[in-house]
């Protein structure tokens, strides 16, 4: 029931990819068999690795494919299309096959992270969706794996509804946060779609509202007891909102046994205010009391709270989260990389650019991960021809695509196909899993991860190679071209 | 039709809004009439105003908004609200006044964009999707309205679908697109629904589709005679994608008469390549042929590009605008002004900060522009107490509100009330303006700016001065509170 579930978003496309599909059409291209992948050239923030998803979004999408006859008749009325075209399209359903790699998966520049096989109208029509999807939410996920890691094991919630750019944005971009790491959100309706559990208690309107801030803060404890999170900043939070809040507490909660509680402050000096507030709450016996601050809060900022000993037990991300202020384009791209003859050979297609890495990397391919049998951490991707398998009982040595001189040999390895099937011949044949699952699957592969790829600057490279195979395709294809 | 006037939005808000409703429904609040404003701090991208847009969808979700039965059973289901306030909640609908300044209005950093007078749960439930729609789309218009005037007068056309932070971001991002002036986008569904016109030709993938390039635009000339633009710059743009769209204009358009083409540039350096490709047109005798370029364009990239003498017509602009990547946040606020007592005494509320430029304006207020009777510019705009009425037929002097000793008189002027009533006791009172009426009215009101306030970097600071009487107003309550 989510903004993407509910509407028919078939006609969110690109034009170009309408008169692109009627030009195949009176080709005779229609039923071309066409090779694309979806892949990112850069994680945002100059970070190791990103975090893939969208991809539920994208089934819902897939399944839901199809012109309505207002479509039929706003494209009719754009007298560009023929009109076998438009009745091709009335009938039109997605029959082609899709790979993915699943939600949560940590990526790397130039994987292929989707995998679509489809005649070429069909496969051209669902550019736009599938790299919109994939981008919004892989870059929010991105961002909250690292905002999440630097809270440390401290509670991070979602509060950015108000700053994103869309009500889906709002909506999916506190899934994708939940996926990347964070604890909840503060809008409700996620929770209701997708059970990313939504919390929050007051604005600074709820103190403005009373005669004075104590009342407020009374009336709140005496409707709320178990659920008690006052807002301390509406006019002076040292002298004002913490004294009055300890006052409530001990009013109303004291005599009801309750210990757990918490304020919240949104402005001012978090190092310093919090340790102030801290002391007064613990002088004052609230030593269960938690500690909450928000204010345009990013993953370094937080590194610096708690560097200069902030007292913080949970942290509200707001706007630089749900856009991903910092770096707000995750540039996912949809690349043609084979097309089929007649006879269904596989005829591996390249993209060449006067900028070597916006080179594509051609044919139908498969995406290998080693993870070391010792360690448990991955050591390496591993990118060959569709046909190829690693045997992962014997050695393999692998090379740098870029520096081919560059070698390293895996042993004593697992290799993990990371795509997996989800649509065959336009029909679902993958079970989607749960948020929760998806989530706990996200902090387990990240947990895979060595540290030195999860520096947020200047991380390792991981390494994403390329079959001898491939790369053989490849460089002919380049030669071929030039 | 579009995502926010398809799907009921109304449990897109943020949790606390519902706990302090049921907190303010417990406390015999609920009908208790406040004032809340929306206002933004500070112009995105240091410029010198922003541009106004979101209301449309505003309307749509407050005349639609409503608690379906699954709602109630979700927020039943949280076990924090009382049965009285569900109850209420099932039976919710808005009936309060909304004033606001129309879009496509330049607005300027604490000027209310929006006043709500509604009871106090109606007024608080709102305000995310208020400031999410204000926020998002006045992002865009605002960003949008730097790169058309960059372009000097080119073509600008909205290309970022696939970069867009969600559905919504695409569609309404267009529209907002077009709202600060854009010519147009790529996202057909923005076109279907909102009349931005949709456009688009190919992409790398019909060049790869076909044998050779120049098979590729032979084909493309062929279907679309009157509308063909090729993208040059699959293989080598110089070397064999100009040409070969020359190549395929001299042998499918010149038979045909036709001497209106283009050729797109996605790829290198733009304004030595444009400069390339425009004299082998010329030479070439196709001086019609129109040059698009595409790729990670923003308005200084623009400005660059023409100041460097770059050939090019048209410009398409993906990522950077759709998500107005240089500042990707609209800080817009929704705050507590005032409250009516028992008596239908309007009480001004005040949020105080020790940053003194998050001090929020009391008051149910009125907000007055004014524009000089013999230049037709903006002179300065003017907030006051709801009941002052201005007489543009005698001088005023205005002061700073920041530094009063800083005053200024104004003469021979017209002054113009910029919020107009939207939704009076819940029932809808303005008549929508169609798209292109709201895009002409933009493009007329920037005109009415000096240029002082129009620049990127550094602008002047444009005049929004307040009433000797909301000052005296304002300054009472610091006192107060201090």
């Amino acid at each position: 029931m989510a903004v993407s579930e509910k509407l028919n978003l078939t006609m969110l496309c690109d034009f170009y990819e309408l008169t692109m599909g009627n030009g195949y059409f009176e080709r005779g291209y229609k039923d071309r068999i066409c090779y694309f992948d979806v892949f990112f050239r850069q994680c945002p923030d100059g970070g190791g690795f990103a975090i893939a998803a969208g991809l539920e979004q994208i089934v819902r999408y897939i399944r839901d494919l199809h012109f309505d006859p207002e479509d039929i008749e706003y494209l009719r009325g754009r007298n560009l299309f023929c009109e076998e075209f438009l009745q091709y399209l009335a009938n039109f359903r997605f029959t082609g096959d899709i790979w993915a790699v699943p939600e949560g998966t940590p990526i790397f520049p130039k994987e292929p992270i989707i995998t679509v096989r489809a005649p070429a109208i069909e496969a051209q029509l669902i550019e736009t969706f599938l790299l919109l999807s994939i981008n919004h939410q892989s870059l929010i996920a991105t961002k909250a794996n690292r905002v999440v890691r630097a809270a440390e094991g401290r509670t991070v919630l979602e509060f950015g509804s108000r700053r994103a750019q869309g009500a889906d944005a709002a909506i999916l971009g506190a899934r994708a946060a939940y996926i990347g790491g964070c604890n909840g959100t503060a809008c409700t309706i996620s929770d209701q779609l997708y059970g990313v559990h939504a919390g929050g208690t007051m604005a600074h309107a709820w103190v403005q509202m009373f005669d004075s801030e104590y009342e407020a803060f009374k009336a709140y404890c005496e409707i709320y007891p178990t659920n008690a999170v006052l807002l301390v900043d509406t006019y002076n939070t040292l002298h004002s909102g913490v004294p009055n809040a300890i006052k409530a507490f001990n009013e109303v909660l004291k005599p009801m046994g309750i210990t757990k509680c918490g304020i919240r402050l949104d402005s001012g000096d978090m190092a310093y205010l919090t340790q102030q507030a801290r002391k007064m709450l613990d002088e004052a016996g609230w030593t269960e009391c938690q500690i909450s601050v928000s204010n345009s809060l990013d993953e370094y900022i937080i590194q610096d709270l708690l560097r200069q000993g902030a007292k913080i037990d949970m942290f509200g991300v707001g706007e630089r989260l749900i856009t991903a202020r910092s770096e707000p384009v995750f540039g996912g791209v949809y690349k043609l990389a084979a097309v089929e003859d007649a006879d269904g050979n596989i005829q591996p297609k390249i993209k060449i650019s006067e900028n070597v890495g916006k080179i594509t990397n051609p044919h139908f391919k498969k995406l290998y991960r080693f993870y070391g049998n010792d360690t448990g951490k991955a050591i390496a991707d591993y990118l060959c021809v569709h046909d190829e398998v690693v045997d992962d009982s014997k050695d393999l040595t692998i090379f740098d695509p870029d520096a081919t001189w560059k070698t390293k040999t895996v042993y004593n390895y697992t290799a993990r196909e990371l795509q997996v099937p989800i649509f065959k011949n336009g029909e679902l044949v993958y079970s989607l899993p749960s948020l929760q699952e998806i989530k706990a699957y996200c902090t387990k592969e990240v947990d895979a991860l060595w540290d030195e790829v999860k520096r947020f600057d200047n991380p390792h490279t991981y390494y994403v190679d390329l079959s001898q195979k491939l790369w053989d395709i490849k460089y002919d294809l380049l030669k071929h071209h030039r």
